[in-house]
Order: C-alpha cells, then sequence, then structure tokens
C-alpha cells in the first residue's frame, strides 16, 4: 500500500519493513488559576523497524525520538523492542520490551484514538516493560498476559530491586462484523515496587499535552506494599456510530498508613459525518485504522469525524489529596487520507476538587491542534 | 545515483527513501589568552527518511544523533520533521519542524557550504521551529514565509508561553544559467520572546566547531519585548569563480532599558582549480551540490577549491558588552566524490574587542579538518 | 541470507544495507554484603546502516539506542561512524569514529561472544575514538594500527585538550582450517591523558550488566603522566571444543606519585554439544558467528553450547587500592538461528580483596539471562 518500506524473500520467511510517524501540536490554554503555556510540541516522533526471521520469529524495533520529559506515560527511549514466536499460532509468545496488556485505549495504537490525548483514567495504566507474555484469541474472543520487571529507563533506587508486574486482558466481542461491533473487556494488573518508586505516583495533565502542568497529583507514594489495578470496558459500533466507555480502579495496601483506592472513567461517542465505520480487529481486541472513503488527492474529501467524551478521575482518598477531576471534550477530526489526519480538541475541565493545593478550583480550557503522519 | 536508499511505486504516487551523513572533525588550536581545547568531535551524524504519499504529499523525518551540547544552533534532536503539500505546485505549504527562512547560508544545506562552519554572522539566523511555512518560486525568484514556535527542546521558563516567530526570505536571479549566476536576496525575523528566554541570546564561535568557546556572547538578556532581525545577501558565480556575500542586523526593544542593535557580515570568494562551478537552485534561491568532473575512484582525482573568508559580528551596544570580532579564513577543499569531502579551515581571529572580559584581545588562530560523507 | 535489508546496485559499486540488534537481560543476584538490584535491563538496542559508495568506499553508522550509563565501555551513544578506503586492499584506511584495535573479546562483536560479558580485564581496552586507523592482512596474520582522540562523548574538562591513543594489534594463525584453529595475538595501547580525565579510571562489574555495582574501582586517578596498556592472547579450536585466554596490564607513569601497574586476565573453554564449530576469520583475528547445523523452525534444535571460565583483575598498587577480584562463570547457550540466541550465566565470585570498602569479602554470585536477535 505505498505505507511503508517492505522488503520480502519470494517464500515470506523472512521480511524487513521500515516506518515510522510524526504527530506535531499546538495548544492554546484558557488559563485559570495557574500558567499552563501556550505552544508547540513534537509529541511523537517515532521510527520502527520490523520484519520476520525464518518464517515464525517476527520482531520488531521501536524508538521514540520527541522528548516529552514531562509527560507521564511518553518519553524519549525504546518504545518497542521485542521478539515474538508465532509456531504455535494463535497462542502469541512475546519477549522483550512491549506494552503489557491493560485496558482499551491503550493497548490502541495512538494513530487509531479518536481524541489526541488518551482520558485522564489513562494514570492507571502499566505501560511497557521488559519481560514475556503470552497472548492468544478466537473467532470472538482474546486473552493475553504479561510478567515483566520495569522499562529500560527504569526509575530504580541505587541498586535496590526492580519492581514486578503481572497484566492480564481478555475480550469478548460478541458482534464483530464491519459497521456492526460489540464489544467487552476486563484487564488486571498487580504490581509489587520492590525498591523501586516506579509507577507509585498517579497524576493526569488536563488531556491536552503541551502544557507540562499536572492538575491532579498524588505525588511519588511511598511505603506502598503493593497495588492491584483493575479495569472494565464495553464499546460498540453501528455504522458511522460508536460508543466507548472503560471504568478503571488501583487498590493500594500500605504497611504504616490506610489502604487507598483511586478511579477514573470516561464515556465516548463519535460520528463519521462521511459515513465511514470504525473496524474492529478480534485478535487483539481493539480498534484499528480508519480508512476514509475517499482521500483527499484521489479525488475525495477524507473522511470528517466529530466526538465527545466525559471523563473523570479521583485521586483522593485515605488522607491522601491528588485532587479530582472531571472534563468534557469536543473533537473534530479530518482523515485526509489513511494515514494523514488533523485532529482539533477543545477541553473543558468542569470540575477539580483538590483543597489545600493552587489548582483546586482551577477550571482552565484548552484547545489543542494536532498534524498526524504515519508512513 | 546509489546515493541513498530510495524506493519508488510504479506510478510515482508513493515513495520511500532513507540516507543520512557523517562529519567527523578535528581541530588544532594556536591559543592566544584561552584554552580553546584541541581535540576531534562528530560534528553531525544524521539519519532521515522521506517520501511522499498519495502524490501530494511529501514527509521527512532526521534526527541528529551528534551530541554538540555547546553549539548555538545545533545539537543532538530532530531536525527536520514535517509533511509538505505539493498539491499547489510551485506553491508548497509545510507544517511541522523545519528551518524558518532566513538568510543564504542558513538555508543551504552543510553538504554545500564552502567553509567547515558558516560565518560569525550566523549568531543572527532563527534556526528551526514547529509552525506553518509557504513558499512559492518562478524562473527567477523564489519567496519563503513562516510562522513557528519553537523547537521540539525549546527553552520556555518553566509553563510559560512559547515565543513566536514570523520570517520570510524573498530572493531574485536575474542570471541562472550553470556557470554563471547573480543572484540577490533580503530576509526578515520579528521575534516576540513571550515568557521564552530562547533566542535571546547572541554569540559565535570562532568558526569552528571543535572547542566549546564562545569568544562574543551577550549572555542571556533579559527584558527584551520582542526583536527584529534582517539580512541582505548577493553572489555570483562566474565559470570556477564565486562570491558571496550577507550582512545581518538584530535591533532589540527593551522595556526597562536602552534599545540596542547587533549586526555581522562576511565575504568569501572561492576557485575551483579544477574547473567546477557551483550549481545554483533558484526554486530555493540557494547553491547546491557540487559534483566534481572526475571522482576519485571512477579514474579521477576529484574536484579542488580555494577559498577565502573575511567575517565580522558586533554584539556590543547599549550597555551590553558581547564583544566585535573579526576572522579571516583560508580553506583547501578536496571533492573526492559528490559525498565525499576532505576540509580543512585556518582562521584566524584578526580582532577581538570585548572590554573587561577574559576574551578582550584574545587572537587565537585554528587548524580544523572534517571528513564528510553523505549517503 | 533474509539477515537484513541490503539494496545493491546492479554493478556492485553501490549498496545499502540496514539492520539492529535487541539484547534484552534478566538477573537475579544472590547477595552478599551489598545490594547488586535484580531486575531487566535492555543491554543492547543498536540500529546500523552501511554501505558502499563508488566501489572503493564503506560506511557505516550505528546507534546504541539502549542507556546504560552506569556502564563503563557501553552507553547510549554512536558507536561506528566511518568512512574506509578499500581501494589498497588488503590494506584499508578508516577515518571516523570507531573500535581501536586491542584484545581479542575486544575487537569480537557482542553477536559472537561466548558469555553474555566480556571478562574482568576488559576493564584494559580503548574502547571507541575519532580518529585513523590502517589495517591490513595475509593468509595466517592480521595487523591494525589507530591514532585516536577520544569518542563524541569524551569526558574532557572545560576546554582542555582531549587525550590522544595510539593503539595496534597484530595476530598470527598457523592453522586456520574449520574445526581446526590455532590463534595468538598481541596488544598495546598507549594514552596521553592531555586535559582529560577520560580512561583515568578502571572498574569492572561483576560480569553481570544489569547490576550498577562495580565491586572493584580505582576511582578516577588524577596526575598521570600516560598509561601503556599491552595484552596477550592465544584461542584454539579443536572440532566443538573451544579454548582461548587473554592478559592484560597497564602502566601508568605518575608525576607526583609511585608508577602503579594493574592487570587481569581470564582463561575461557566451551563445547558445543551440538557439534558445531566456532569458525575464524584471518583478517580480522577474531572468531566469527556460529551457524547452528539444523535452526529452530528449520526442522532442528539449534545449537547447544556449555562453558566456563575464570577470570582476574588486580587494581590494588602504589597505594591504590581498586581491589583485586576473581570469578568462576557457568554459560548455557542455545543458538536457535544463527542471529537467534537464549543465553544463561552463573557468575560466582570466588575471592574479592579490597581492604577498607565496603565490598572487601563481598562474594554475591548471579543468574543472568539474556534474548539476543540481530537482523
Amino acid at each position: 500500500d505505498g505505507k511503508s518500506l517492505k522488503m520480502q524473500s519470494p517464500s515470506g520467511d523472512f521480511s524487513f519493513q521500515m516506518g515510522g510517524r510524526i504527530e506535531a501540536d499546538f495548544a492554546h490554554y484558557n488559563q485559570d488559576r495557574q500558567k499552563l503555556g501556550d505552544g508547540t510540541d513534537m509529541r511523537r516522533a517515532r521510527l520502527y523497524a520490523q520484519g520476520t526471521l525464518y518464517r515464525d520469529w517476527d520482531w520488531k524495533f521501536e524508538y521514540e525520538f520527541a522528548d516529552n520529559s514531562t509527560s507521564s506515560t511518553n518519553s524519549k527511549g525504546i518504545t518497542d523492542a521485542y521478539l515474538r514466536y508465532k509456531g504455535f499460532a494463535p497462542l502469541l509468545i512475546t519477549a522483550g520490551n512491549f506494552k503489557q496488556p491493560f485496558g482499551l485505549e491503550q493497548m490502541m495504537s495512538a494513530h487509531n484514538l479518536t481524541f489526541t490525548e488518551r482520558a485522564l483514567s489513562q494514570t492507571f495504566v502499566p505501560g511497557r516493560g521488559i519481560g514475556i507474555g503470552v497472548q492468544g484469541s478466537g473467532a470472538h474472543w482474546s486473552l493475553a498476559g504479561a510478567a515483566a520487571g520495569e522499562r529500560p529507563e527504569g526509575d530504580v533506587a541505587a541498586e535496590g530491586d526492580e519492581g514486578w508486574n503481572l497484566s492480564a486482558r481478555g475480550t469478548f466481542a460478541p458482534f464483530v462484523d464491519p459497521g456492526r461491533v460489540l464489544h467487552f473487556g476486563a484487564s488486571a494488573w498487580r504490581h509489587e515496587p520492590q525498591d523501586s518508586g516506579n509507577a507509585l505516583r498517579w497524576r493526569s495533565k488536563p488531556e491536552s499535552n503541551v502544557t507540562g502542568v499536572f492538575l491532579v497529583d498524588t505525588g511519588q507514594l511511598t511505603g506502598v506494599d503493593d497495588f492491584l489495578a483493575s479495569a472494565a470496558e464495553a464499546a460498540g459500533v453501528w455504522g458511522p456510530l460508536s460508543l466507548q466507555a472503560e471504568y478503571m480502579r488501583a487498590n493500594l495496601t500500605r504497611a504504616k498508613a490506610r489502604d487507598a483506592s483511586f478511579d477514573g472513567w470516561y464515556a465516548q461517542a463519535s460520528w463519521f459525518l462521511t459515513g465511514e465505520t470504525r473496524p474492529y480487529k478480534v485478535a487483539d481486541g481493539i480498534f484499528d485504522r480508519v480508512t476514509p472513503k475517499a482521500s483527499v488527492g484521489l479525488g475525495g474529501w477524507g473522511a470528517w469525524e466529530v466526538a465527545a467524551r466525559l471523563s473523570d478521575v479521583d485521586l483522593t482518598d485515605a488522607g491522601i489529596v491528588g485532587g479530582q477531576q472531571r472534563d468534557l471534550t469536543l473533537a473534530l477530526n479530518w482523515y485526509l487520507a489513511p494515514n494523514l489526519r488533523l485532529m482539533l480538541d477543545y477541553v473543558r475541565v468542569l470540575e477539580l476538587d483538590r483543597p489545600g493545593n493552587l489548582a483546586d478550583d482551577d477550571e482552565p480550557s484548552s484547545l489543542t491542534g494536532r498534524l498526524h503522519v504515519d508512513f
């Protein structure tokens, strides 16, 4: 499809492919109590190489060149670096650095998300780690599990042991026809911190990444023995209409303080004015790339989509005042071609309770534009 | 041409190309008052990928892997990361991170520069930024304009707004025949700092990059409301002879101090002993890559060029004592092949006035060698 | 062979090739006196591009994306970035950033090493630098020499001159038949520090890289005028059996303190249970990649190898108490395919003498696993 460079041996046993993406952001903030910082940002700038060796072995290496040091789950560094054995397909075994299975938005590529940023509840997902994963799927379901240490850049106290992670996600989709999808999913993630402070801080930006401000933030929590995060998801597609919602929760066990629990959720609806529908990929239990009926430059005007999202996160419990935030997002997306997209998001903070903090009652709004190209 | 890897779809609507460059430097300093630090350096080490999508969309992603943290306009990070629409050609619309139009040397690739480093006046150019640009050209002219924020690594004070930039450049070339070129150009750049300290420091290295010393330097200037930089350029080619000169100026408006203005210029001449001539690219208003008449390894001795440059910068005004410096540079270039070059520059600081600073009257000279290969 | 992407012009005068490698580690430490930090690590994650220009010019650019900031000879940054002229082959001239010739293990790619980490004596090798090298070879010998400054990331005191290096290595192999190799080699490396503190610290990790602890460490030595390192190597292959040993030594001259000398050595044996033999590359005087007789996925079970190593380093002399350490390593390697390997190393610190330091008498053991894929 000309989308990226791909070379294949005649037998198909060997292949080599390269590609990447560029996402450039612009944001203007209608500030309330704190400065948020208008400006521009390179949100993602990635190159990848991937291929197949000896028919049964897939590998992938991807690097994020954009430096978003203030972003919680995304920063300069190795993203994917793994080897996958598919000799027992549909059972796949993956080893290396990869995304731990948890949640719907998290498992989807940013290529295919409806909004420029994932919802406030994104703070509860495990991200990537070095470890081993297993996944399988059927005609209507998928199941994935992983055991992992920390990312290559894991923030481990000097020579302490790394934290360990166990995570799993299952999905079930009674209908998987184009234009008629119903999807349910559940995930769990258990983390033992060991000597690592990693993953023991929950915080969210106001669903716009140019600013470096996290309006809600628990700070780094100490004395946490372990925690269990869980998530439930449901989504449906009826022609151009798509509905999607997730609920996530984290329960902490602490030796010298009360146990605490945080949660968050979002619910969103989107409509393709030009009649496209979101495709579904049952093997991974996620939504896939939208292809406009008529791309710009090939005689058409691309695909146009409007969307709205309500999202919420509550990081206040048991004496920890991380804050509770609720946002409304309105979005307009123009898909010029399958891999070219212009996005515009208006986010309004509806409510922010964080007593004693500068951010308490801070209710800014933002306008974020994005240029997305992947190749 | 074997220069880099390029794949194209049969229709030409899609393409994918990869390449890069390596520039390794060696420098010896004949020091005067300050240590400059003999040594070696990787000046540039870049890889890029670029391509065409759906006929009308060009994209490019390039990364600089060499870490010249002390260099003013060049350091590790994303260089080009943009999408360009050419459906209205010769009108081109570019969005992403790219070079803002300003000046002749600045708009030329380092592949094609006569000396190892741009002249002292290089401190007045805007560099790259994230924004939108438009350019057009005719048989004898080019015009380009851009509005941009800051680079991905922009140095913005904590959550302050980014500075904004408007820049434009026009060129006119009454003669554009091979071996007979006359070129004129003018540029302007307006910068509003907002909360950013970026671009509010003017400084120059002594036209050799291995050292980390900037002999002239205004330091970081505070309280600048905005500034306007302007530049004029003229160049001509008569067979193997090439003449080129630029003048640049920056005018600062300051709320609580006197307005200031700095300027700089250079004039250079080069002669190809082996008879080559510098090619001109009218659409961008720049000089292009020199191809030796007979490359080494293909039966020839490559192209040999001698050159001289006089350059000057004055960063002292209105109570700011950045210094005034004048340099003479003599160069010998050996083009082994179109993309293989050995360069040798002798730079003599003729004059340096910076009262009260260690660098006052410092008049060192340097010998800088470079190996250049691009692929 | 499908191993990587390679494009060639019909004449063979031009080529372009891309590839890379991923090495993911896991380690568990049976700690004694100090915490060593169990966990996971991305040991190497490299991409390279290389090619040929105008028949006689080879270039290579490789970057290490894995961030092992605590590792002594390996960290994020440019590895190879050079241009090589082969018009006088077998005499090769190399300029740019490349490995300075010294030692057997050091000159071998990590692809082809028997253990996950090089031996304790690895602290005596020069690593990479920017400079010029010459090498030649015959049917039974190789000879290489280089003059170089420091790596692009060289740790030079502010604007001091870089340290300079001269190194050379010669090898002689009376037998070079497959399955019957006898190899001898000798190396020397002279370093003048100038104003640089680089290379004036000797230290070793306990042959497992996940930990950041160096059990032996001289600290940064000041007042060193220059030093001379030398090495002797011997190796032999008899069918599936391979023996290999190296001895290295560094002699320091110090202006205001007694001269000092450190040394180290290792001896190792390996046996291929499945009958493979280590191939030898006489032009570089190193061992090459092992190809399993029957790869996994192509009807076989790959190659299996067991190995043992005794290694020693002594960094205590003339009032410097860097410590003396002796390790025993047992290894099991599974070569699934020529470029896919699983490795498991058990390392036992047999002896550690470092009076007055926390590490004195620290005798931990470690279990390190590695997944290796190169493409």
